[in-house]
């Protein structure tokens, strides 16, 4: 299961949330601060709603599981829900709504995170970068697919800028005085990201109140850690930990609804074509096309599906490492055909 | 019906919403755009999901009735969901989670509205500013309530900057040929608003998904008028009306989830107090503090459940131009009193 989620995030082109986190797992398992043998069980439920203990699991596991029982309540009274608590980093969000879309559902899945942006007009971290992902099938089209962090931009492109010694535009980041910054490690060294909207003027405020949304639906409803009490993804990362616990592990909330419980699924689809074909349609920029949600991730899908996904020497020593300590045989000729 | 929706949002600050608008409904009403006695009746349901068909009826009526059904579907199974075509304009979006709010229930509603808005690359209108509201009950404190449009700005602060002669920001809008412009009447004069980010460096394209969200789930979903074939909402805004119609008028999208359908509803109130006492010590920058999402519209309740609501004089204009036309008698002095 977590294989299928982690190949899906690199197949889909992204990156940052597919093997290169292996290792930052497997560490987690080996530290025994991740459960390897969760019982993942509902602990509270309606026809059409529940709450799943995710038993500390890797939530690349506990994710697709409490994700199915959404899905089956859905099939069973239109629509399922499930908030699920005592969980860990679920890999991309955008995984668990295709598995919605493959039923002729709209899926839906956010997750909180640890702590990395501040509130509108806030200056220290308070909320995660908390994604919000929906799935929605088409006719002859792939599924239009959303996924985006609640921030202005996600923590992975600061890490890039800060890779490359590269200034970051304006309206991503503060420093630690809360002053806006461009430079990287002024926001790594105890600064924060800022809501999207960037800044007051530009509605901080509505990025801000969609994090908080994200925060509640996952971890206030369903009994995990909320706000700064998130407890960070990887073991390095210790420094967002905190004493104050409110719930546990972090949370998830995923759902769907069957899209004949509004109307026939053949009916929505072809609307959903002929929106599609009518957005593509849309005047634009010069050298720009407007694009459909999902778009980047489907071409990345379509190219590494034929050409392979390319890692990078880094992964490749941390998938190496992995190996050698468990005792499953490595091939690195498999990696440097991959990476051509 | 219409009434209480109106003067919601007049008592929570929210002017451009209330009875500023009663002439505009009131014209459409005259002129048979809008039907005065609609039946509105659920066309296809499951348990927890339902279509309605606003029958042409004013949104202020249509709104609070299918709010309604999902509300009780909510009450039966859990969860309820329902998509509303051949509906109008239903005034503010946080009116309908109130209602949920009242019954212990995370409430949603969404609707969309005519064109104003350019997808990210894009450079005409081809969505509208597309609301999502949410409301969560807490226990000692109000409920926090979030009510945003996905555009960066509302298409009434462009108003009101155009009204005063003012440069309004930038990153709010664009002019008919797709550039930057902080001239209100260079928006309004064939440009478009953005979608809440701005830009692509501060994710435009969010903004962008969330405003498609918005219009799939309230039109495609139900059988309106989706994306730029959403028809204007007043008479005079003829300027947006096109020929091609995919549906029955606009669309909105109600929906709730019982709170103790995941965990008992005390505890999650007394977590939520929890939530609002924590975001509101967060350290803020100079002078500024960190409010919890419907700070400013429940600050408004309350003054003007107290002191009344301030009208201007065009509005009280308009109020009496209808008392006149359809005979109801009409006491200036009440609305003298109230400006006060």
């Amino acid at each position: 299961m977590a294989a299928d989620v982690l190949a899906a995030a690199d197949l889909r082109g992204i990156d940052s949330h597919g093997v290169a986190r292996l290792h930052a797992y497997y560490e987690l398992l080996q530290a025994k601060a991740i459960n390897p043998t969760p019982d993942v069980r509902i602990i509270h439920e309606t026809p059409s709603t529940a709450t799943v203990d995710g038993d500390n699991g890797l939530g690349l596991v506990v994710g697709p599981k409490a994700n199915k029982i959404a899905l089956e309540k859905a099939k069973a009274v239109g629509s399922g829900w499930v908030a699920v608590q005592n969980t860990n980093h679920y890999g991309i969000a955008g995984y668990y709504p295709l598995q919605a879309v493959e039923q002729d559902m709209i899926g839906v899945s956010m997750t909180n995170t640890t702590k990395l942006v501040a509130p509108c007009f806030g200056i220290e971290r308070m909320l995660g970068t908390n994604p919000i992902a929906v799935g929605v099938p088409c006719g002859k089209y792939p599924p239009v697919v959303l996924d985006l962090a609640t921030s202005a931009v996600a923590f992975g492109k600061v890490e890039i800028a800060n890779r490359v010694g590269a200034t970051m535009p304006e309206g991503w980041c503060i420093d630690k005085e809360g002053k806006p910054t461009t430079d990287p490690k002024a926001m790594m060294d105890g600064g924060a990201l800022l809501p999207l909207g960037s800044d007051r003027d530009r509605s901080s405020h509505k990025g801000y109140c969609l994090s908080a949304w994200v925060d509640i639906m996952t971890a206030v409803l369903s009994g995990a850690n909320w706000g700064p009490f998130a407890p960070p993804f990887t073991l390095r990362s210790g420094v967002n930990a905190t004493e104050k616990r409110v719930g546990k592990g972090i949370g998830h909330f995923f759902g769907a609804w069957r899209v004949d419980g509004f109307r026939p699924a053949d009916e929505f689809k072809a609307q959903m074509d002929d929106w599609v074909d009518t957005f593509r349609a849309t005047k634009a920029e010069p050298g720009k096309k407007v694009l459909i949600p999902g778009d980047p991730e489907r071409e990345a899908l379509e190219e590494r599906s034929v050409s392979g996904v390319p890692l990078t020497e880094a992964v490749v020593v941390d998938l190496e490492d992995i190996s050698k300590t468990i005792g499953v045989p490595f091939d690195r000729t498999v990696f440097e055909v991959d990476a051509e």
